[in-house]
C-alpha cells in the first residue's frame, strides 16, 4: 500500500498545550501529517482586523473585522482537512469550536472531539456527530497512528483505563 | 410579484419563550412562514433514545442515543430551511446552537443570531458568519417582515434604540 | 410550529411484514409520512428487465437488466427521502440493503437500521453510520412519532426492555 | 499524453490474498497506482476503538467505537480514490463491502466488483451499478493496465475463458 | 405506500411520433407522470433567437441565439426530471440527444435510450451509462409502469420477443 | 406535456418600470410564472438594517447592516429561480446586478441580461455567460413565452428590428 | 504571477491526427499542459471488455463490457480536466463526443469544440454551451497559449482568415 | 504546524499597478503564495477571440468571442483560488469584477474587496459578502501575512489610520 500524507486541523481551545502534545506526539511516531490550526495568539486574533484595516469605535465592529479575517484562514483550512480535532477546554464557552464541528459535519469531514467528561452532557449533540471522543491529546495521537498506519497503542493511555 | 412561503428554523435555547414570541409575532403580521424547531421538551430530548431503543447503563451512551435520534429531526429541518435563527440564552453553554450555526454556514443557508450583548465577544466568529445579530425576538419578526414583504418597522424596537 | 410531511424510504428485506407494520403503525399514530419502497414482489423484481426489454440467454445479463431497471426506482426514491430505514432479515445476504445504507450515508441522508442482535457484529460499520439501530418495526414507528411530533412512547416496546 | 498516477481503493474481504495479488501484479506491470485499503488486521480493526479510547462493557458499543474509528480511514480513502475494487469472498456477509459500493456509487466514483459466480444473483444490484465484474484479481490488474495505459492482456486470464 | 408524481423528460428526435406514443400510453395506463420535452417545432427551435432578439447576418450566430434560448428550457427541464428518455432516430446526427445523455449522467439522473439496433455499436458509450435500452416507445411505457407502480407487462411487446 | 410553473428572479436596476413591464406582459400572455425580486424601495433597502437592529454612527456599517439583511432575501430567491433576468440601467454602476449574474453563473442558473447597446463592451464578460441579451422588457416576455410554451412572437419587437 | 500546469482532455474522433497536432503544437510552444485522452486504438477500445473479463455471444453485451471499462478512464480524466477539447470529424456519428460535451457542461468544465463548418447547424446546441468553436487543431493550440500565458498568435491561422 | 502554499486570484481593474504592489509585497514578506490573474493586456483580452478564431463584422460577437475565451482562464483560476482579491478602480464600471465577486460568493470562496471609500455605498452588497474591505494593496499584503502566518503589521498602513 502507498504511504499518503494526511491533513489534520486542530480546532478550539487556545489556552493549553494540547496542540503541541498532538503535534509532537505525531512527530515522535513518525506520522505523515500536515497539521493546521487557527491563529492561536489570542490578542492578535482579536485585533488583527483593526490593526490592518483601521480602528473601530464600536467593539462590536472591532470584533467583526477580526472574526471575518480569521474566517478566511479557518474556513480554508477546515475545507482542506481530512480530519478535524475539536478541543473544548475547561474554561470559556468556545462556541467557535462547536461552530467548526457543525461546519465539518455539514461538509462530511470526520472529526474527533477532545474534552473532559464533565462536558459530556452539554456536548452530546456535538459528540453525537463525531467519529470519536477523546479525553487526552495522547489518545488523539494513538487514533491518528491507527487511522494512518494501523498501529495499535502499545501502552494504553491513562485516560482509556 | 408572487407570494412565497418561507421556511425558518429556530435553533438553540429551550428555556425561555423566544420561539413563541417569534411565531406569534409572525402570525400577527400575517407572514407566510413555516416555522420549525428541535424538540424543546428538555427531558424528552434527553431520554428519547433510551425510551424507544432501550436503556443504557452508561450515561454517555444514554446521551448518544438521544442525540442521534434528535439529529435526524434537526438535520432534516435545517437543510429544509431558507433561514435559521440561532438563539444563545443567558445560561447554559448551548454548543449545539453554535453547531447548528456552523452547519448552516457550511451549506450556505443564512442565519440570524439572537443573544444579549454580553455574549458578543465570545460569539464573534458565529456572529461574523451571520447575516444579522438581533437582541430581541421582536427584531427577528421585523427582519422577517422586511425580508419577505419589504415591510419596514413602524415602531422601532426598544433594543434598536 | 408548522406541520410538515416527511418522506421515509423502507429499504431491504422483502420476505417478512416489517414494512406493513411500520406503515400501519404510522397510520394509526396519524403521522404525516409518505412511505416509499422498492418493488417487493420478488419474482417481478427479478424478471422485470427481460419481461419488458426482451429475454437473455445468460442469467447474468437477465439479472443485470432487472437490477438496472429497479435502480431507476430505488435511486430516485432514496434521493427523495428524508430518512431511510434499512432492514436486514434473518436469512439472505441482503447486500442491496447495505448498498442503500452506503448510498444514504454518502448523500448525507440519515438512516435507521432494523435487525436482530445476532447481526450486530457483522453490521457494525453499517450501524456505525446509522442514527439509530432498531430491533422491531414498532420501535421505528416510535422513533418516527418522536422525530416528527415529539411524541414519547407510552408503552416501552418489548425489544427495548 | 502525460503519465498520471491513479488512486485505487481495495474494499472488502480481509481473509484471502487478493489485495497482494493486485498490488503485486500492478507493480510487476509497472502501473503508476497508489493503492489504499482499510486496516486488514481483523482483531485490530475490531478492538482499535476500545484500545485507544477505553473499554466498554457492552459489545455493541465496543464495536461502535471501532467501527467509527475505522470509518475515518475508509471514508477518507474512498473519497480520494479514482476507482474502488470491491471484493466479496466466499464466506462472511461482508455488508461493509456492499456499503462501500453504495457509497462509491453515490459520489460517482466507478467501482469494479470481484467475486465468484455463485454470488451473482445476490449481488445483482451491486454489480448493476459497477463498471465491471471480475472473477480473479489478475483480471483487475489487466483492467487497470488497460484503463491507465491502454495495454491489452497478452494472455487471457483463466477466468475469462 | 404513498403515490408520488414522477417527472420524465423526453429528449432527442423530433421527426416521429415517439413522444405521443409514450405520453398517450402513460395516460392510458393512468401513470402519475409529468412529461416535459424541448420545443419540438423544428423551424421555431431554429429561429426563436433571431425572431425575439433580432436577426443575424451570419448563420452561425443565428443558430447560436436559438440554441442558447432553447438551452434555458432544456437545461431546466432535465435538471427537474427524475428520469430522461433519450431518443435517437434513424436519420440525423442528433448530437444534442447524446449531449443530453451526458448531461444526465453527470448529474446522476438515470436515463433510458430508445433507438433501433443498427445504432447499437455507435451508441455503446451512451447506452453503457443508461439504465435501459428500449427499441419501441411502448417498452418505455411498460418500464415506467413498472418503475412507478410495479406493474408487469401483460403482453410482451413485439420488440422484446 | 404537463404545464409547469416557472420561477423568474428580476435582478438589478430599481429606477425604471422594467419589472412591471415584464410582470404585466407575462400576465397578459397567461404565462405560469412566479416572479421574485429584491426589495425595490430604494430608501428602505438602504435603511432596513438600522431601522430594525439599531442605528450606526458610521455609514459603512449602516450600509453593511442593510446589505446583509437584503442578502437573506436575494440569496434565497436567486437560488430558487429557474431563470434570472439581470437589468443594467442607463445610470448607476449596478455592481450588485453583476454580482447576481456571477452568482447565477456559478450555481448553473441561466440568466438573460437586459441593457442598452452602449453597455455592450463593458458588459461583455457578463453577457458572455448569459443565455441571451435583451434590449427591451418585451423581448424578455417573448423569450419567456417561447421558453415555457413554445410561443413565437407574432409581432417582432422594435428592438429586434 | 505563478506558473501553473493545466490539464486538457482531448475527446472525440480517433481517425485523424488532430490530437498529435495539438500535443506537438503545445510542446513546441512550451505550454505547461498535461494532456489526456481516451484509448484511441479502435479495436482495443471495442474489445477490451471481453479480452479481460471473458467473451460474450451477444454483440450488445460485448460492446457494453468494453464501453463500461472505457468509461472508468474517460469519466476520471474528464473530471480531472481544466478544459476539454471535443472533436467531431467528418465521418462517423461520434455520439460519445457529444456525450462528453454534455458531461463537461453539467459539471461546469469549459470545452472547445473542433469541427468543420458543415457540422455547424447540427452541432448548434453543443457549440452553444462551448466556450469556443475551432476549425483547426492549430487554433486550439493558439487558444491554449493565450489562456495559459496570454500569448497572442503571431501568424493568424488559415482557418481564421 | 506545516507550511502550506496558498492560491490567490487577483480580479478586477487592469489600469493601475495594484497587482504588482501585492505580488511584490508578498514576495518581500516571503509569503508562500501562488498568485493568478486574468490576462491584463487590455487590447489582447479584447481581441484574442477574433485573432485566433477569425474576425467578426459585428462588434457584439467580436466581444463575445474574446469574453468566452477569457472565461476559460478566469473561471478555472477562480475555482482554484483559496482567496480572491477584487479590485474596483476609480474609473470604468468593472462589472466583471463584481461578477467575479458573485461567482466567488456562490462557490464559498472568501474574497477581499479593494476600493476607495467613494465606492462604499455603491458596493455595499459586494462588500457585504466580502470577508474584508481594503483601501490599499499594502493592506491586502498585511492581511495575507496574517492569514497565512499570523504575522501582525509592524507599521500600520496609512489607509488604516
Amino acid at each position: 500500500m502507498t504511504q499518503r500524507r494526511w491533513t489534520v486541523y486542530l480546532s478550539g481551545e487556545i489556552h493549553s498545550d494540547w496542540r503541541e502534545r498532538i503535534v509532537n506526539g505525531a512527530a515522535e511516531a513518525g506520522l505523515p501529517i500536515d497539521f493546521s490550526a487557527p491563529i492561536t495568539v489570542h490578542a492578535d486574533s482579536d485585533d488583527c482586523g483593526v490593526a490592518i484595516f483601521g480602528p473601530e469605535q464600536d467593539k462590536f465592529w472591532h470584533d467583526r473585522k477580526g472574526a471575518q479575517l480569521n474566517a478566511i484562514r479557518t474556513g480554508t483550512l477546515i475545507q482542506d482537512a481530512d480530519l478535524v480535532v475539536v478541543r473544548f477546554g475547561e474554561k470559556y464557552k468556545q462556541w467557535n469550536a462547536a461552530f467548526d464541528a457543525g461546519y465539518a459535519a455539514a461538509i462530511g469531514t470526520p472529526y474527533i472531539t477532545l474534552h473532559p467528561p464533565e462536558h459530556d452532557h452539554a456536548l452530546k449533540e456535538v459528540d453525537g456527530a463525531a467519529n470519536a471522543v477523546a479525553r487526552e491529546p495522547e489518545q488523539v495521537v494513538q487514533a491518528l497512528a491507527y487511522i494512518i498506519g494501523g498501529m495499535m497503542p502499545t501502552v494504553q493511555s491513562e485516560a482509556a483505563e
